[in-house]
């Protein structure tokens, strides 16, 4: 009967695409999960393997032996195999390449060679090139006798020079409707070549602007080494944004199935830090305790000030991130922007500081006070939107990512120049 | 001479990708821009018309005649197509319409009768499709004859049943490696259909999550009447992300060439709304002006309990809209998470009241003073990570974007709690 169910079991999973067997671990228990992958096929294992989250996969890699492991890692696309290889343990990493036929090991080892989050480590070796002067029919036949050689999907064949230099690029659906007897060096079209060493942000970008599906990856003297494709910028693309939108709220990445102590460890170095700039900002207020003393009223005004000075930075701030990482936002265009930026803060401090002090006129029946508050949020919506371009800009500029710790930066320069503002404003013409 | 000019100029564009054309049109000026145009062939204009910013993009189809654009509009495909005759004015629209060939204009005029953002919307119509008995052979005299008839560049042949419903797909670089008398039923693989009227954000999660390159669209019945390629899929991520990021932080998007006054309308309505939530949460403050009379400390203390629990929400809320953009927030873990958030806001809210309350002792040697804010901070911190948490996931549940308008919630939860929580302990226990 078991042996029965270990086959249906084999027969459902079979039917599934390996991406929803990944997503099926996620909800069995561990002891569950290893013995339902030992009943896999090493093709279908190999390919859920780099289905499967991170924290999963580790347990998973734990469990399966060596030997196993490296017959399952020779299914897959070098750059696939790098990444399952890259989470062992050292002790295991070892034993596994070990195992593994000279070939593949050698590929993925200089897979690893390379730093993460460059072209090198996201490419794949497997290239389908071919020489100019070959016609349409010699690759085809080509192809059909060395079928087994080939990467399992490609969309360009790279037309390369003697030297394994790339000069062009035949998109496999113009060979197929080219006839027989069009040589290649006719058909190829332009290739836009990826340094081997480019950051994987960057090769998004040239994928996304120039609509490209795939691209050969060449060394620093041009050759050849290997090609990147549309589907894995796609990864990238999500993975990027995603490091965005957490670094601006201050947390670092916890993976999809953190405990609640990895959460806490993502989240709390930045609380801490911003603890310390909201009691720097919070000492300006210490400054001003007679005034307060003098008149309450102020206490309960001073947090507006701060707090619309801090969304109108966030609004700047998130503006500016989202436009350096698609690069709209340039040398170029920065004084443009800055200034723009400059203006619209005047020009919503200003809209703000009219309302909301007109509304506070009507409640404390007090004109110097509506003043105060309207001239302090003029001036911490400016210096707001300011803070919230220029602090991205210059974490760019030396080389820092502008989405990582520009808001605490931003916060504390709106927190401070609120309270300074308003509390200042208030000894120098209400009291 | 000017002829010369030109010639030259014709030629230097021609080397040119037209995306970095594109880029170039958006530093010149209006004049010299239309200018450059008219020198363009039909099709060279058509590549770079569906580069240009929408904004630029607008000023040239005013100058260009209908007649022209017609011509223009047939060399896209008619995702593209409709694209730019969506941006048309409509006695514009309808006179370009009028100038095009019958088989083109029922292409873009059925595109456009989708509704925005859905899988109709972003398709294209040209898809190279074969019956099921044909053989490789077939397949490839076929497109040879037809060659002017295939779309530009495609990646899987979709194979289709007498009524022309895709039943599979092959590769076309799995096509090129089979010898010329494999049944096309044998080399086809399973498809992923997408609905005509999918949402393009869930066309996208489709696309990540198989790794597809391309995907056919299908009508309610099942007929095949589209196809979208990974190429699009990039876009729609970008486009999805950006939204989230700028709705997270209380900006609509205002586009790339946006000039202040767009700015000011794309931010002003948010902070108006955080200026009301703002206000609310200060009329907190106003009901403890006694306390704050009686000890000036507490006006000094208070922000930094309401900023923590800002920024604390603001994590859990991040992390919180992407997972659930992800799907990996769904109904099944949402009571995990939920519990997981709580404990986390009490765990930070323990530790960093442990080391705030410490140092206000060290500063004002006032033990119920410490006790206070500690307690205060530990209160809002929960209160922040159930906010930042729940506020996204009910939003989610009532079928509207969770990104838009959690902040504005989130923040005043955090703000109102925080002042009421330090500032009636402080009544309590202080005082």
């Amino acid at each position: 009967a078991d042996r029965g169910d270990a086959e249906r079991l084999r027969e459902l999973l079979g039917a599934l695409h390996p991406a929803d067997v990944a997503d099926l671990m996620g909800f069995l228990s561990p002891d569950y999960r290893e013995e339902v992958l030992a009943h896999l096929p090493s093709d279908a294992l190999a390919e859920i393997l780099s289905e499967l989250d991170t924290e999963i996969r580790e347990e998973v890699l734990e469990t399966v032996a060596p030997a196993t492991l490296a017959k399952v890692l020779e299914e897959l696309d070098s750059d696939d195999a790098a990444d399952v290889v890259d989470d062992l343990e050292d002790e295991k990493r070892v034993q596994v390449l070990a195992a593994m036929p000279e070939t593949e090991r050698t590929a993925i080892e200089s897979s690893l060679a390379y730093e993460d989050e460059t072209a090198g480590r996201i490419m794949q070796r497997e290239v389908v090139a071919a020489p100019q002067f070959w016609t349409v029919g010699q690759t085809i036949d080509h192809f059909r006798r060395e079928a087994d050689g080939l990467p399992e999907l490609f969309f360009d064949v790279y037309v390369v020079d003697p030297a394994y230099k790339p000069v062009g690029a035949a998109p496999v659906s113009h060979l197929m409707r080219a006839p027989r007897n069009t040589p290649l060096a006719q058909l190829m079209e332009p290739v836009t070549e990826i340094p081997v060493g480019m950051d994987q942000e960057e090769v998004a970008y040239i994928f996304d602007k120039y609509h490209l599906i795939s691209a050969p990856v060449v060394e620093p003297g041009g050759r050849l080494v290997g090609q990147i494709t549309v589907d894995d910028i796609v990864g990238v693309i999500q993975e990027e944004s995603e490091e965005d939108i957490l670094a601006l709220a201050g947390v670092s990445d916890a993976g999809r199935n953190a405990d609640v102590l990895d959460i806490i460890r993502a989240r709390l170095p930045w609380l801490a830090l911003n603890t310390v700039t909201a009691a720097l900002a919070a000492s300006v207020i210490r400054a001003f305790e007679g005034e307060i003393n003098k008149l309450v009223t102020l206490a309960v005004l001073m947090p507006i000030v701060a707090s619309l000075g801090g969304n109108a930075a966030t609004q700047a701030l998130a503006v500016a991130v989202r436009a350096l990482a698609s690069k709209e936002l340039s040398e170029v265009n920065a004084y443009r922007t800055v200034f723009r930026e400059m203006a619209v803060g005047l020009a919503n401090g200003t809209a703000l500081a009219l309302v909301t002090g007109g509304v506070i006129f009507l409640l404390f029946h007090d004109v110097k006070l509506s003043v105060t508050f309207g001239l302090a949020l003029i001036i911490n919506l400016f210096v707001a939107s300011l803070a919230g371009v220029l602090a991205p800009l210059v974490l760019d500029r030396i080389g820092r990512d502008p989405a990582v710790s520009s808001s605490v930066f931003v916060t504390f320069a709106t927190d401070f120049t609120g309270f300074l503002s308003f509390l200042g404003l208030a000894a120098l013409i209400l009291l």
